[in-house]
């Protein structure tokens, strides 16, 4: 489809937002280089990581579209560039964890690496000012992130249903789906369907036979080699 | 009831708890003038503390059980010592919150003082090394801090009950339960009862004129007057 861009509505850590001329209910998401962690406070930019989130994203939304998934994405326009429904988006960062890593061992004591019995779904507050802090159900309610108790439940099942889509899927890549976090968000009809992204700066990814890790934790920890680990995903998704 | 210390089996910040010869299905709960705060790292002396919170606790847990909450207490049997049930203690702190204060108001960015419009629960992690975190219900079922989602609604439903029975009485004190800490344990027939304490070292109590705090937030914040304050609490009580 044809889209120009109108005004910039939002510049994030990871995308630029804008408004396009031709319809006020879609968004052009553009994805930029630069890479952060912490909360911000760590910064850097990889020339091409925004075209290879882009591609990777894409994938991943159709996989999920094909399997029942309702997302935002209509089409990727350009190495950079995909059009998506407008949503108001839930101030929940939906976590996703097969296995324990990151902060999850270091709060709850799990070691590292423990594969968990179940799909373990989280809620953080979307709110830099709090640095995301960690919500159960009840909290969610009364910050009023979300409606009600029902639509707290979708999100867990939808959640639950599309960690099961992609750890089927990306296990036959040879990659472990480690953990991931998820936004989603009310379309223009009041539908909740799954927005932003989903890429190595949102999931963690572990090479099924070797452990090593091919997702944004090479930038967190200094590992080396960030776009080679992004290229890694995106040829194995591809393959 | 006659009762014999055997053992000491636990100390802990606030209580000695001892077996005793008379009977292997009961524990004497010997509570302390000790103060502490902050996961132990503030730590104080109050003589009689001990003392107020036993004739406290205990006058709680009888309002409780008149109306149909099952406890672990037997019988007081000394200024400083109690006769309880012995239980599994279930390793959640269970909180129940009727006004934002403490860690909720810098967690999540709420105004202290703030009437919440529900009685919020929020479980916690019993484990002083990893500071009690917070948890949402999966982590308590994958921590095994609970056998099944039933009995953590077991768990949130007692709590929403004990804080009406308490909140009501204590209105009428002219004291407002701003929130506090519960432990639940499983006795010896496996049922779910209410153990451990209720006192000013677990709750909080703002006067209803004056928000005056009557509380070990007197304490933690260095406001003096503490052992006044409990002892307010308990004329209030008993009045
Ligand atoms: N379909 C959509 N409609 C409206 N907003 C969206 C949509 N998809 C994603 N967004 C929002 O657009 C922004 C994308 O920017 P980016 O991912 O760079 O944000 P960020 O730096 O992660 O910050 P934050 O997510 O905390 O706002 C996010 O705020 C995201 O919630
Ligand atoms: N009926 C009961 N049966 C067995 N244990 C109990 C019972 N009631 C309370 N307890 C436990 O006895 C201990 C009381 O000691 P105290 O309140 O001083 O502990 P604490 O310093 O708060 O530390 P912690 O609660 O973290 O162990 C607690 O561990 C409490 O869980
Ligand atoms: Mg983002
Ligand atoms: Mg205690």
């Amino acid at each position: 489809m044809k889209a120009t861009k109108k005004e910039m509505i939002y510049e994030g850590k990871a995308k630029k937002i804008w408004s396009i001329n031709e319809d006020e209910n879609l968004l052009l998401a553009e994805f930029k280089d630069s890479l952060t962690a912490f909360n911000g406070i760590k910064k850097s930019q990889e020339l091409g990581k925004g075209a290879l989130n882009n591609k990777i994203s894409t994938q991943i939304f159709k996989i999920l579209e094909t399997n029942g998934i309702k997302t935002d994405l209509i089409e990727t326009i350009s190495d950079n560039e995909q059009i998506v429904k407008k949503c108001t988006i839930i101030p929940l960062e939906v976590i996703v964890r097969n296995i324990a890593t990151g902060s999850l061992t270091k709060r709850l004591g799990i070691k590292d690496g423990t594969v968990l019995p179940f799909a373990l779904v989280e809620f953080c507050y979307k709110n830099d000012d709090l640095n995301d802090p960690i919500l159960n159900d009840e909290h969610a309610l009364l910050l009023n992130a979300i409606e009600n108790q029902d639509e707290l439940n979708y999100l867990k099942n939808e959640a639950k249903k599309i960690n099961s889509i992609l750890k089927e899927f990306f296990i036959k890549k040879d990659l472990k789906l480690v953990d991931f976090k998820i936004e989603f968000g009310k379309d223009v009809d009041g539908n909740i369907i799954l927005a932003d992204e989903i890429s190595p700066d949102s999931c963690r990814f572990w090479d099924a036979k070797t452990n090593e890790k091919l997702d944004k934790d090479r930038f967190r920890q200094d590992l080396g080699n960030v776009k080679v680990a992004y290229e890694e995903v995106l040829k194995r998704i591809l393959s």
